[in-house]
């Protein structure tokens, strides 16, 4: 069996707000996998906001993408031809090499996963990188009390969505910025007890006090922007921001928080992290994240998008909104 | 005896720059204190740069000052006349109604000093809350290890000065950025390692990274705007940057750190505090820095004006950087 894999490379980096024209479809040949690789058909691939950075050629936490070669990210499949006794033809893990529709792996960056009772695309959202981000961030970094107000950014995204609803969890009142009624509608079925439409706002630091006229002592920040400075302009003493993605900043001129000074007079503590520092937090997160969806208790939706020559637009709809919760790259079987 | 005050009262708020006439001086004769009031002759006035903030009318974590009323702040004086047996006349004290020559004050907000071993300026200063200051900000907020690298700017005013000095105890490397050569020259008296003169540098982020070649773990901001802004491109993985003040902001259009970004990349923390939320460290932190200064180890200087009527001219003076060290109106005996 000779096996073509088909990938999405990048061509060319982006200067704002990427297109089409910045990437490309290529086949390659698959090795047969040697000891300790795999062969994995995708079965799901991730599209993720912070791909956008590594478009980027600067240093930073992760590589950049290279130029003329395949893109990567989370990603699940089915073991198809296997060098590791461990992961027999047939089992399903998640792994790194997404975009794209077959992938040669080392087995070591490959995890089996058990679809039997929470379904594979979970593994790419509440219970991968997107839910873990909301769990370390959230309860490291935002520490929300019982009683206290959480206010979660791109709230009906992977990761907001998991973040609303670990805070309600632990008790705090949340409010929620979206971007449609679809969404608003959404966040209140997991509990949002108020909800803000941003696109239907000329004044978020309003609509935001409006929301929480207690102020907010917690703010998830996916958002960044505006967002941010209507956080720290209705934050209260001793807030926490938990500095977790800017989506609002990725594709155009950054424009910081002219209010920062508050941060002085309120105490506040703005926290930046990332999800890859956090794996010492990965079997807490696990258990927690595994009980919470067996529960009931922590809700997900996906957006998906069939086929890899999709990819490229899945991915451009991110910044425009278009995903509710987890987008994703469905692949034949 | 009957005392007549002088006291400087805010005539107007300020917007932009403050100018003299946003302020005037009155005249009031003074009661005989009652029984647990004293009558203070005041020997030394502070200016603060935070006073700015306290001249706009908003709810902050400290009152605004009141139009056509005594503007006030830390002061140290001679009891004249008391009506608290623990507070005899000719006794030293310091206390927080500043900006006039005699104050009726109550006892209870009184604090007897020592000048005997510590000059009476080094209280409104190393000894005071700008010490404070630096103090809790570095060692709560900062907590630099030995070898690693802190960033101090107003490096040579009443709280940078002592934040770089208490670095250095603590075996950090310091770069100080100033905005004269004569306050790079003290700075270096200081033991810092490297000095930036900012107003002789056109990229201040190039000229950190070329004073700090190992990237900053620590950043004391006294000055916002482009300062922080450096310090975050500058800044090493997991910086701690402890927001202070914010000088170059507080007289103009505010601008955000346009980096903030970087915040989630590099896992940077931003702890924003204000003095008076760390008066539970104050045993701790007399004791320390009275062993400090006694020992020599940290030195402070001050830059005094003579005369209540000078105390303007000395307050506007903060926001030329025209003070080395702490900023002092000393009143005739």
């Amino acid at each position: 069996m000779s096996i073509v894999a088909r990938e999405i490379h990048l061509k060319s980096r982006p200067h704002g707000l990427p297109t089409a024209a910045d990437f490309t479809a290529t086949q390659r040949a698959l090795p047969q996998p040697g000891a300790g690789q795999l062969i994995v058909r995708n079965s799901f691939v991730s599209v993720d906001p912070y791909m956008r950075g590594r478009m980027i050629d600067e240093p930073s936490y992760i590589a950049p993408f290279e130029l003329d070669a395949p893109l990567d990210g989370a990603s699940i499949g089915t073991v198809v031809a296997s060098g590791d006794e461990r992961f027999p033809v047939g089992s399903t893990v998640t792994h790194f090499s997404g975009w794209r529709d077959y992938a040669l792996i080392d087995a070591a960056s490959a995890n089996l996963v058990d679809t039997s009772r929470i379904p594979a695309e979970t593994y790419l959202g509440p219970l991968g990188f997107p839910g873990l981000a909301a769990y370390a961030g959230l309860l490291q970094f935002g520490k929300p009390q019982a009683g206290e107000t959480v206010f979660v950014s791109a709230a009906s995204g992977a990761v907001g969505s998991v973040a609303v609803q670990i805070a309600k969890l632990k008790g705090a009142r949340v409010v929620a910025s979206v971007g449609s009624e679809a969404k608003a509608n959404w966040l209140r079925e997991l509990g949002a007890d108020a909800v803000i439409n941003y696109r239907e706002t000329t004044d978020l630091a309003s609509a935001l006090r409006a929301a929480a006229p207690e102020g907010i002592d917690v703010y998830f920040d996916n958002v960044g922007g505006s967002h941010l400075e209507a956080a720290i302009e209705v934050a209260n003493d001793f807030a926490r921001i938990v500095l977790c993605g800017m989506i609002e900043q990725y594709n155009s001129e950054a424009r910081g928080p002219r209010n920062i000074y508050t941060a002085v007079k309120k105490s506040i503590v703005l926290s930046g992290f990332i999800t890859p520092n956090q794996l010492h937090l990965w079997s807490d997160f696990a258990r927690d994240m595994a009980t919470w969806i067996e529960a009931g208790q922590v809700k997900s939706r996906e957006t998906i998008v069939d086929g890899l020559d999709n990819a490229v637009p899945a991915f451009l709809g991110l910044f425009s909104g278009n995903n509710v919760g987890k987008m994703l790259v469905r692949l034949p079987a």
